[in-house]
């Protein structure tokens, strides 16, 4: 598999003069970041100044990794070659194949992948980007920041709007995969792969439909890496359109859950905590129990954030009586006396401090959800680094949830730089956190 | 009411010269903007070079609305002078109440309001913003945007998050005004304020407990405009959370779900969703009914989409057999064919603009739901402007789901400046609709 991520000779089958034109797109986006970028093509001399060749076994260089991207027809005659040049490792990029009810081609370049021993990628898919070895080898001219994500779909387009969605938002990605048809290597040969990838620490799936559950439950139970998995179609109209679709076999919703569940797998229920949860594994640790403490400064936050606990399958953990009476010592007379521990709105600094100086000393509670507003005296960046100490000092997960815009900017900032994510608000937060509760 | 929103004279009771002191902050906030205020206190001179008066007595001009931050212990005194000076308009700042389980003291300002037949906004609350008329009588130091929300909040620090958030994401609001106690004024007396209101196009509440259900459905239900509630403390450790916070009496969820929806509220079940129904709302009419055309380039889109109308009773309508043919005739042969309709990755404005012209004649559907990722070939920002075209023509509400980051960016300003708002993603705008469907 290495030489779909690391390749150091590449061939672009269809590499094409004209703008516009797919194979013209990643040629182009290959030859910014590498040299050794062969363009096949046997009506060109040149193209982007490369010289073309007429077919993959003119080059006399061998070949690692070949792209296809010629009409579907042509697809087996060029797939033939590759064979004969001993490339192991072709990304097909052509579309209308199995996606269009044309079954038969596709059966036929699966098996000249196995005559020759090709491991193949597609057909009808985006391609491979691997940011930590600048490799731009899919239909996507932009690359997307460094990172521990790996980020597998089953959906090219939703793909692209990820890549852009990841690049604005500077989310890092270890790799991304197009899985297209999946005729050849499908999830599980990935999940394998970037198990042993050490930049990917979070492997995250787009699935509409899985083609040998036992294998990918294999593969999922193989892995120490948390794998969380977005799954379309798990309803009655989103089967029927992930069926059009992908024509991929989507079975029932509760079927997938209880697969999903018994291999490990987080399942979540959108784009927004496929990334959320992702993010939150590549920041820290996982909570290890679903014994919660809420900390906060406004009594209505910790409510809503009561509710999604209880809502989301979290415990909100009792605090024991010793550390109550400790409490009692630095808060106002009027605080909870309870979980959410309200240190009440006009809170500054130094009563966050002495909270959490009781709090480092105690072991009751799995993880920290610590929800704040910006009032008059409440100084964000300042309790930011309370927090970020007490993190430290812990090695106790906090999810921060510091609500606002501009007057908690920089405290996010301080947050994120020191290992502590932020949610926007406290319910979605609750939901992702209950997802990294197994 | 209308002193509260629009005072031309204000007193604050406890206006102070030392910074970070509440009462010196709000005289600070009212005096940005306004001329005629008049700080009270008996232990200076100046405050920020205005005459200090010792009591509200003293002040010869009429007062139209007084603001009261002083201790708890004196508040009777002071509101018992505004009643001699036949102050109507009281805004109780001071906390100390019945939410410290201090209920006598709140009985006594009641009896004295009662007396002199003053509306008492309050006790600890926040105060009350009004953009349209810059009046900040609130202990919040920036104004938001003008628009057409009115947000009441029965959690002042909430507030705080929301009105900061708001003027940094540009969301536009008619009133903020917390409730604090609500020991005279509730929500009801606000409802039929803001229904009169020529700004207020939606009226968003964060509840945590009603005193009279009763009389907030009857308001409720006299309105026409939209009224959306997060409703906190709708689970055990919620409401909990919110008997320790605001002594709000909270009842079973299931109690208030009936109530709300029998009286035509829209009950969402996050902050995000509140303003995100509100702001639809103020953008355009919600759809007649639950039958909804999906449109889409992404397949994966379509599929997360079309799940997320199955989850939330949405009903993804047939096409017509007659729309089919002549759909057919302008796509290419493999699309989808049926709801949603999937144009394919490759489209470009010119195939958007064939489906949305054979569309623009038919009305078999409530609403439509226009998810997009930026391919190559996609153009965002031209799709958006058909899109829009699409809306202005036939004036059936249209949502956007521009997906990605920076590629789409010049469409989603195309479209919020003519009155389409986007989603982030499919599944939490597919929420939001289906709670502005009734």
């Amino acid at each position: 598999m290495k030489n779909f991520f690391e390749p150091r000779r590449i061939a672009v089958i269809g590499a094409s003069r004209f703008k516009g034109k797919v194979g013209h797109d990643i040629f182009k986006n290959l030859l910014k970041e590498k040299k050794k970028v062969y363009p096949v093509n046997p009506n060109a001399k040149k193209i982007l100044g490369r010289k073309a060749y007429t077919s993959i076994l003119d080059i006399k260089e061998k070949i690692d990794l070949a792209i296809i991207a010629v009409p579907a027809r042509i697809v087996p005659i060029v797939l033939e070659e590759c064979g004969k040049k001993k490339v192991q490792n072709v990304i097909i990029i052509s579309s209308g194949f199995s996606e269009v009810g044309n079954n038969e081609l596709e059966e036929k370049i699966k098996l000249i992948g196995k005559k020759y021993n090709i491991k193949i990628l597609g057909p009808n898919c985006l391609g491979i980007i691997n940011p930590h070895k600048k490799l731009n080898a899919a239909f996507f001219n932009k690359m997307p920041p460094k990172g521990a994500i790996a980020f597998i779909s089953q959906s090219g387009a939703l793909g692209v709007a990820v890549l852009d969605w990841a690049i604005q938002n500077k989310v890092g990605l270890s790799a991304f995969v197009s899985i297209g048809n999946a005729s050849d290597i499908k999830f599980p040969e990935l999940i394998d792969y970037f198990s042993k990838d050490k930049h990917t620490k979070a492997i995250c799936l787009y699935v509409e439909g899985l083609k040998d559950g036992k294998k990918f439950m294999s593969a999922v139970l193989r892995t120490q890496k948390p794998v969380i998995v977005l799954k379309g179609g798990l309803t009655e109209s989103g089967e029927k359109a992930a069926a059009t679709h992908t024509a991929a076999l989507t079975t029932e919703a509760g079927v997938y859950k209880g697969a999903l569940k018994q291999c490990g797998a987080i399942q979540v229920d959108n784009l927004h905590q496929l990334f959320e949860v992702a993010r939150h594994f590549v920041y820290g640790k996982a909570p290890k129990g679903k014994n919660g403490l809420i900390i906060t400064n406004a009594g209505g936050a910790g409510v809503l954030a009561s509710d999604a606990f209880d809502k989301n399958g979290l415990n909100l953990v009792d605090i024991p009586e010793k550390v109550l009476e400790k409490l009692n010592k630095v808060l106002p007379i009027h605080w909870s006396k309870r979980n959410p521990i309200d240190v009440i709105g006009d809170a500054t600094p130094k009563r966050y401090k002495e909270v959490l100086k009781i709090l480092e000393k105690e072991r009751f509670y799995d993880f920290v959800f610590f929800a704040l507003t910006p009032q008059t005296m409440t100084e964000p960046e300042e309790v930011a680094k309370l927090l970020v100490k007490f993190h430290k000092k812990t090695k106790i997960p906090v999810f921060g949830c510091f609500m606002g815009g501009d007057a908690i900017r920089k405290a996010k900032k301080t947050l994120k730089e020191n290992g502590i994510l932020n949610f926007k608000e406290p319910s979605y937060g609750v939901e992702v956190i209950s997802k990294m509760v197994r």
